[in-house]
């Protein structure tokens, strides 16, 4: 994996850039679309393509449990599995390990948890969790991490930042050997909680360690924005110039937009997906709710200013009928829009770093965003 | 609505020939795809073409009830509403009304039932079922029958068939200003239960009042299928050669292929997409249940012949692990193979006549189907 910088607006810290692996590459800022079970939930990989993503994540917790990542290995790998020829990034596992799971007991050697899905008691290591990425076959591997929630006290956060860094050097150690490419990259997670000192001892000691990307882990777990941004400030000022960034887990446009203006590459989120499983849409004007009754007979797209094939052929009254009656058509085509919202947008937005004007189209942007104009809300 | 006769089977009643309509033509024996509300559940119209669909069918009493033909109407009709741009056949709502809704009162003048969503009381008589697909622009309208299940006592079905042949000419008489396009078509349908003399009366009597092609109903509700095929024969034989005929709610691969041998030329069924949506798929050698274990880590396609893009892009194990973990890229592309499969055997077996040889097709084909080889069936 290679990182290249192309170039650094000059009013921000933002930066266009690009990922260049061995599956392709990877023109950042860039959203990835959570594909949690080696699948965009509704979407085909073909369709995935169409609207212009570039790489998807996978969770490796979900993976691991089902359908098992040696399963996966034997039919080739993730890429093979779920006909995914892009790169693919999966995470360690971590999150969803303290997230998802019961009786979670945090040792230095890793983590026993037991299974949502059965209850079955498992150990995670961080030499495992590097092993199972390695057998998916993931392009981008992350280290094992120790999240904790917000808040979090301090001696707790604090021995989350050393697991965390102990774990990252034992990953570094075998990661070697275990790698599915000679191209596959590796990312260390800085933890470290709302903690100015945690935060930045945490990012020294990794880069020290070196790694090919850096992730920004822990946040957007109940924390206020202010203190998302704050910890994501200082954790970049630590990264080196040289290496992509990854804020976890973030988020909603405006969200992604500050980041990327405080220097941040790669973004994933559920949440435009989760939402528009459940009728909510995003447009250029602002969120949508398609279900409700003031789009009955509204013949307009869900967005008249998007390309996809939802907005192309069908009206929000047909989609509202579709949420309505429960067909499964709607939750699909509003994923399918939603994400094509995001991919623009990271598209449009790199476009203006690029061409020295990312402030304006940031300013133009959030105005329109916000407005709420045309899509029903007064 | 012309129905032009292509080529006679010299050793059974099989025919192929062709519908023409303002929105395109149907070759015929054609499998429609049921659209309950206004979709065919999992897919876009744009991969119903893709895979060969040339006519889809919408329930008229679930659209009445949810979103409103009304509402459907004033955007435009049906086909602006889903984005369906080849015929439609609607179906009168008579099956719906007396297999759905609760409290049906049978008068002479039409039927009172409670809606199956809101327990509302609602009306609909054979004018109102006409005055309906109309308003939702369908192509092929049907009228409206009184439908009886199995087994129905000799006076019940004797008046199901007295009111079914009273509402088809009440139909008729309102058809001409009710019709969305002059090209539109009406459709008689045949019931009597499996009373020989029942059918063949109403067979005659709807001959007389004259459609541009029959339906047979009331069949496929547990009659034992000598039953079914019994019945058919005898309606078959007292309508006219020139017309099209259409055999409701039919079904298997194999009872398709049956009834084509008897001369009908139009089917529809819920079963291959209900199927596929619960993971039990057809295939060139018989059903597949996608979910077993056998085929957690089998790299074939669901069927090996199939052209398909589930077929041509997806292993059986990624099939049954989306599944397995309740995603519903799975019953998306087990639908969209399972439609496939029937076009194409619906395709085959039309070359097939008009090439003089069914009855060899046929049989090649059952057998095939019918060994199960290949799927893991011994």
């Amino acid at each position: 994996m290679e990182f290249q910088l192309k170039h650094n607006d000059s009013e921000s810290n933002a930066r266009a850039g690009v990922i260049l692996t061995e599956r392709g590459s990877v023109e950042t800022p860039v959203f990835m679309p959570v594909g949690t079970q080696a699948t965009v939930k509704t979407l085909s990989p073909h369709e995935l393509e169409q609207i212009g993503a570039q790489i998807v994540l996978a969770n490796t917790y979900h993976l691991y449990l089902r359908p098992g990542h040696e399963v996966i290995g034997e039919l080739g790998g993730l890429h093979e599995f779920m006909n995914w020829k892009k790169p693919i990034l999966t995470d360690s596992g971590g999150f969803q390990v303290f997230s998802l799971s019961d009786l979670r007991v945090v040792r230095k050697e890793g983590v026993v948890f037991r299974s949502h899905l059965d209850g079955s008691e498992h150990f995670i290591s961080p030499e495992l969790a590097i092993q199972i990425q390695g057998r998916l076959g993931s392009d981008v591997v992350m280290t094992l991490d120790q999240c904790v929630g917000y808040p979090a006290d301090l001696p707790l956060a604090k021995r989350a930042v050393e697991n965390t860094l102990d774990w990252a050097e034992r990953s570094k150690a075998v990661w070697k050997e275990a790698r599915s490419s000679n191209d596959s990259a590796l990312f260390g997670i800085v933890q470290g909680s709302t903690y100015e000192s945690l935060r930045r001892q945490c990012a020294k000691a990794l880069v020290e360690m070196g790694f090919d990307g850096y992730a920004i882990g822990g946040l957007s777990v109940g924390e206020p924005r202010s203190a998302t941004s704050e910890m994501t400030e200082l954790s970049v000022r630590e990264l080196p110039e040289r290496k992509p960034r990854y804020l976890m887990g973030v988020g909603f446009p405006d969200d992604i937009i500050h980041a990327v203006a405080q220097g941040v590459d790669m973004f994933d989120c559920v949440m435009p997906t989760r939402n528009a499983r459940n009728g909510t849409v995003f447009t250029s004007r602002g969120k949508l709710v398609v279900k409700n009754i003031e789009y009955a007979k509204d013949r307009r797209p869900l967005d008249e200013e998007c390309d996809c094939y939802t907005c192309r052929n069908f009206s929000r009254a047909y989609l509202r009928h579709l949420f309505q009656a429960g067909e499964l058509l709607g939750p699909r085509l509003a994923t399918l829009h939603s994400l094509r919202f995001f991919f623009r947008m990271m598209a449009e937005m790199r476009s203006s770093i690029m061409e020295s004007r990312f402030s304006q189209w940031r300013a133009d942007f959030l105005r329109k965003y916000e407005s709420g104009e045309g899509i029903g809300v007064h």
